[in-house]
């Protein structure tokens, strides 16, 4: 028989690593896996693709990063604790430093959002990458969609746009001066999931989705989902009109998607709780608006006219 | 807000159906799942990528079956039950025709194996198909890879080579005569995941692999794992060599992927109950040789000699 080689070693040398939170990890036919009782188990899956997600080139790395990053967006959305996760790559050629460099960015951010590598696959084509990760929750304590009620106050973390910013950068629309630039480019190639704040947030939030579509795009998903409306004030953060301009930070903050902030809706009468987080977490949360009953998704300005601001990016659009 | 459209409507339409087997299916950031108490967690990903694993062109209804049977036969080697699963769909447009076969036959083969499709993902790129199986197991009755001991007797099920026979046939390489040219296109198309007899094989058989890359190129993963060797004693089964002739049976049979069929060992005083597996199933299972101590990996011939067969298929072989 011949030595483990191709495929098989590639897998061994980068993407095997001691996996304490599995009974089984990388290497038989599934993962065997414990779940913890009296938890709900949470599972999401993502897709970055070439040409479409992310540049050919983008520094591997930084895809290894965000490839799971995105990932975690979703459990924190809900409120859950990351705890597995599966990676099929595909990828056109065994590039190896382009595999080592991508398996520095995954495994740094499974250590800091303490998941586990427990199994995946490794397939020839176009470059992409799937993540399914797999977290729990308390049983019942999940953040939703569908549970924002008229009167609760939308919430915002941090400066979505950046992301949108460091994109149209890139593509040479516009110029970023530092220390914003730096920002901006975090924001794009190695986003934070907001994770302490979705576990903050459990029995405190009434509703949560991460922003990857754009603002008014995903609050579009938590209106449909929970049949209410929304006003939106359409401030936008002194920190992006600073530095771009009003027209083009509202653009970016409005519809600007893949920055991975929480948009989440909260009882008025908690409010001074999500300032007290804020603090805790040295996390800005902005407060954008408020649910209302009428159309389901319908979203009105301050001024109670349909909101006429730019939306999301969706694929397949006709 | 306008309507849901684009890749969200896409999704709705043809994946969205009522998951019973769920707190929470499609349609927020993560799936809610409840695990069974006293259970193990089973969770495998597989990606299929089009002119790798299937040809341009191959029918969308036999993809979606065979995109989700290919991950459901990774739970029947570990004698899992499968229950939910997460799609991650790759497509370079959206073709409601193509959408809609894709989906008759992924539902199929869910509703065939007990599945819920409970989460996934939507993107524009060229076409590949993610699948996350998950599944469960009693604590602790999970078969691995590792188990095999020098005396076990070595079994296939079914009759590996068939689909391989059909790789050949498609492409114009040899021609098979009905009805053994319809088992073999099925063999490749519709694959059946050996689900009955993995869970029939628990406290039974003492290690299990599903043959995906080959029988002698999973042997080999058995016997790494097990640090064990083997005697193979080269007998083809008859349905193979009558219809192709010696040579290309032998071939199919040993390397031939794709077939999804279970190769196990079992220790030889089982002997009995493997044989009455096979009549309640109502599936042949053959004895190909037994585990033997010597190099972990090694594989001998029934003359004793370093099998000199063809092996399998390896993607990134250098």
């Amino acid at each position: 028989m011949a030595p483990e080689s191709g495929e098989f070693a590639l897998i061994d040398r980068y993407f095997t690593r001691p996996t304490p939170q599995a009974v089984l990890g990388v290497g038989d036919d599934a993962a065997i896996l414990t779940p913890t009782p009296g938890h709900e188990l949470l599972a999401s899956s993502d897709t970055l693709v070439e040409g479409v997600h992310f540049f050919a080139g983008t520094a591997a790395e930084d895809l290894g990063w965000k490839t799971l990053a995105v990932n975690v967006s979703d459990l924190a959305a809900m409120g859950g604790t990351p705890r597995w996760a599966l990676l099929a790559l595909t990828l056109p050629a065994a590039d190896e430093d382009w595999l080592a460099a991508f398996a520095r960015g995954f495994h740094a951010c499974a250590a800091a959002y303490g998941l586990a590598l427990v199994g995946g696959d490794t397939t020839r084509g176009p470059r992409s990458f799937t993540v399914t990760v797999l977290g729990e929750v308390p049983t019942g304590m999940a953040l939703r969609r569908s549970g924002a009620r008229p009167g609760d106050e939308l919430w915002i973390s941090g400066w979505p746009g950046r992301a949108a910013l460091a994109l149209r950068h890139l593509r040479g629309e516009l110029i970023l001066a530092e220390p914003f630039r730096s920002a901006c480019l975090t924001a794009l190639q190695r986003p934070q999931p907001r994770h302490a704040l979705g576990l903050a947030l459990r029995g405190l939030a009434s509703a949560a989705i991460d922003v990857s579509d754009g603002l008014l795009a995903d609050l579009g998903h938590v209106l449909r989902a929970s049949a209410v409306a929304a006003r939106v004030d359409g401030a936008v953060p002194m920190e992006l009109t600073l530095a771009v301009g009003e027209d083009a930070a509202r653009t970016a903050f409005f519809a600007g998607g893949d920055d991975y902030e929480l948009l989440f809706s909260v009882s008025p009468d908690r409010r001074a709780e999500i300032e007290a987080l804020a603090v805790r977490l040295d996390l800005p949360l902005y407060r954008i608006g408020r649910i209302e009953g009428g159309p389901a998704g319908a979203i009105i300005d301050g001024a109670g006219q349909p909101y006429a601001g730019p939306h999301g990016y969706e694929h397949f659009v006709p």
